[in-house]
């Protein structure tokens, strides 16, 4: 099989495809099984087609960097979201990443500003808090009017950590700090929650 | 989710980033979540490492081409193959695409030349004859001093249609004209075959 071939060099297309194949198959679940799939597609395709999507991996990594403000991807200075006038600017919402901005602006259920750390807290990675837009994060609490921080990293031994780290940093601005309810999910049943899930559920029960 | 997110000019990240997710989703077998990740990767990743990406899509598209003896992919004028004195000359396996070249050739069952389709006969799709490289055949079987045809289009209907539309072409020319053995399953492709099942399948291949 196509698997054999490692050397890109000696692809039996010529060491051009056996690059592209080489590089496909670096990006993220992207298999070389699926990579020769992927370069022969774009082999057969139209080269207009093929030019456009290699532009638009060259247009992203030239326009799109981090916002002045958050730290969210955007193509402007600031991101459309710190750009809105209607978003409540004293709430702040605290992720790991641009992604999750997008998994919870996609709930529509928060309507303030967020400010994406980069990562979390690390040790065994070699990440630490310097490694992270926390001190940016200190200084908008101080000199903006933010009022809550929401904090929204990961439910993990290491988001957790990341998230108690930069609550104590707070622990003396005037500033409420909060944290996504930890429960059940909506749609989910109790057979499949987990013992973590459920003890989270319990301890935090609501007035029905 | 990202997934209602249907206008590239409207992405969160801006529209360069709503580009690259509609340019990779257009990919055979990506859905609009894995486009989303293989973005977020892509902007994530260092600029040189995204940009090898890109310049290894341009490059297939700027170099490589059809062999102009066999229609094989290649970087040269003529593929690999067809340059290789080792190779058998009299013995031709005619396939529908490139990719089935390589698959062939990593079962190491066959020392001859190939001719690549370009496709096959399929008037549902409006392919016919004159759309595949058929004429191109008939001459290398008039001019060249070929023995023998392996016929090794898929084992469907189509595949099998249209290498009986060539050994019909080719009933009056001094040419042995065989086809793969039945080792490989009817109605699947040869893509999913193993290297085992393609080898018996050339070693037993006979007369069409």
């Amino acid at each position: 099989m196509a698997a054999m071939i490692d050397d890109a060099e000696k692809h039996p297309f010529g060491p051009a495809v056996g690059r592209l194949v080489q590089q496909l198959s670096g990006l993220p679940g992207i298999g070389r099984k699926t990579a020769e799939r992927l370069a022969n597609y774009l082999l057969s395709c139209s080269k207009a087609e093929a030019l456009q999507l290699a532009d638009a991996i060259r247009d992203v990594k030239e326009k799109v960097h981090r916002c002045r403000i958050c730290f969210n991807l955007t193509d402007q200075e600031e991101c459309s979201i710190c750009r809105d006038p209607r978003r409540e600017r004293s709430a702040v919402c605290v992720v790991e990443q641009p992604k999750d901005v997008m998994l919870l602006e996609a709930s529509g259920a928060f309507g303030g500003l967020y400010h994406v750390l980069g990562g979390r807290i690390s040790p065994l990675e070699g990440v630490g808090p310097e490694d992270l837009t926390i001190d940016a994060l200190v200084r908008r609490v101080r000199q903006d009017e933010v009022r809550e921080i929401v904090m929204a990293t990961n439910p993990t031994v290491e988001g957790d950590g990341t998230a108690l780290f930069i609550s104590n940093l707070l622990e003396n601005e005037p500033v409420r700090i909060t944290r996504l309810a930890r429960g059940i999910a909506s749609g989910s049943v109790l057979e499949f929650a987990n013992k973590e899930m459920l003890a989270d559920a319990l301890r935090g029960r609501q007035n029905f």
